[in-house]
């Protein structure tokens, strides 16, 4: 069974893990977008306490007027933790690129959307001075579920070694409002859309699996015998393996014998 | 001195590194950001040849109507090629942005055009069912020269180990048109702009410092000894060393005994 974080500990890491990575470039602001859900909330959280609330810029970004109550959760958060925030609607954008091809699907424009997240969190952070925080959590990166360039892109992630119910955990110990850590996780990309839902499983169950197989490296015949349904399990693992992908720098032809991605990788490459 | 390569051999290992990448995901198209310069023509030949033409589809991505040229050179080579090819203005999208912030300097509307056109690729290729192939060269993945999650941004990168001089060699083994060949190499964020102008070297320079220093382990002593002005070795290596961060995903602070991205790497970690 996946055990429970030591909340205090893993705050007091993450906080550190935030300065340390900023501080070697000489920085200490970061931006994040705040889609008033649990990840960015306790991202949020994580980040004014390491840096400071002031140094931190929290983006609402909504597309549209479909996500009334997000934004103001959002707001209300910020307001809270004493950070700063902004809400830019991106839907002008939005609207203009899908004016030539109006019948997309809802995937092709929730895609767009997490793109253009990026791109606004991005061209304000060369503005301010600031890094780019990721809130992506470990469940969301081994299943795959995010944009790829878009809500996986980041300068630094904190909480990618965290499971979906471990940031729960976290929030709780951060107190962070009980309706922001209640409400279903959704990647918002859609009014409506709930990634359980979409998944089509609970994040408890598809931890324990993900535990399972990476720190327990069971095979699937365990993980099957420990309980879980045989589509649950291929249903998990077989999305961790198409999105290997997501996870890796794009594949580079190896022609030299130094190569960028393969050879040209740490500090002493580049150093004196 | 920087070899000459074997430009027939190069083709022959590059077409097929394309085919083997997208073919491991059950895939035979291709896309690519066509802007009439050097790198993206060589990247359409290659992707023409390995995979067939009309498995190609270019989109030539003008933001405005500054570019004329280069998008009637873009459009041209695809008719050479016989890929498929569209132009897509998207300057409607750019505008709606930066409506409110009319202020912003060349540089941020540069980088929010790259971004901009990466999901514009990545937007298509999920209607296509194809690959976005990227177009950076050894030389602008050191010094860093590109916009991340923009230009950099992609799913296979055939020619990411050419230099740029290069890929210069590989071009003219191809039989590219002159007209491109032998323009001045621009990331065209704006009009006017040229690479060699922006950086203060040329190319043939750049590629004989980064090959002394990557290939030939030399440190910045002895490239200075062997002719190179020390003002420009320490801008070449200076780039590089500032640029790390878009050589690596983003970091993850390491929280449990198996991490995406420290341990999570291999075939083995999600295969049977």
């Amino acid at each position: 069974m996946l055990p429970k974080i030591n909340a205090a500990f893993v705050e007091k890491l993450l906080t550190g893990f935030i300065r340390d990575e900023l501080g070697r470039h000489g920085c200490r602001k970061a931006l994040l977008g705040l889609s008033g859900g649990l990840d960015s909330a306790v991202c949020a959280a994580l980040a004014a306490r390491a840096l400071g609330p002031r140094n931190v810029l929290a983006l609402v970004l909504p597309c549209g007027t479909g996500f009334r109550g997000e934004v103001r959760d959002a707001e209300g958060l910020a307001r809270r933790l004493g950070i700063r925030c902004e809400t830019i609607d991106i839907s002008p954008q939005i609207e203009a690129y899908f004016a030539a091809d109006p019948k997309a699907t809802r995937l092709r424009r929730g895609n767009k959307v997490a793109r253009e997240r990026m791109a606004v969190l991005y061209d304000r952070s060369a503005e301010e001075g600031g890094f780019v925080l990721g809130t992506s959590n470990k469940t969301e990166l081994l299943l795959g579920y995010g944009t790829v360039y878009g809500d996986m892109a980041c300068a630094v992630n904190p909480m990618g070694d965290l499971y979906k119910t471990q940031v729960r955990q976290l929030a709780e110990h951060l107190r962070l409002p009980a309706a922001i850590r209640r409400k279903a996780p959704t990647a918002a990309l859609w009014p409506g859309q709930t990634d359980e839902g979409e998944i089509g499983l609970s994040y408890d169950e598809i931890d324990e699996i993900l535990y399972a197989r990476f720190e327990g490296r069971k095979s699937r015949k365990e993980i099957v015998a420990a309980g879980h349904k045989p589509a649950a399990v291929d249903l998990v693992l077989g999305r961790v393996k198409a999105s290997e992908f997501k996870r890796h720098l794009p594949p580079i032809a190896k022609l030299s014998p130094r190569s960028v991605g393969h050879d040209i990788l740490h500090p002493y490459d580049w150093g004196r």
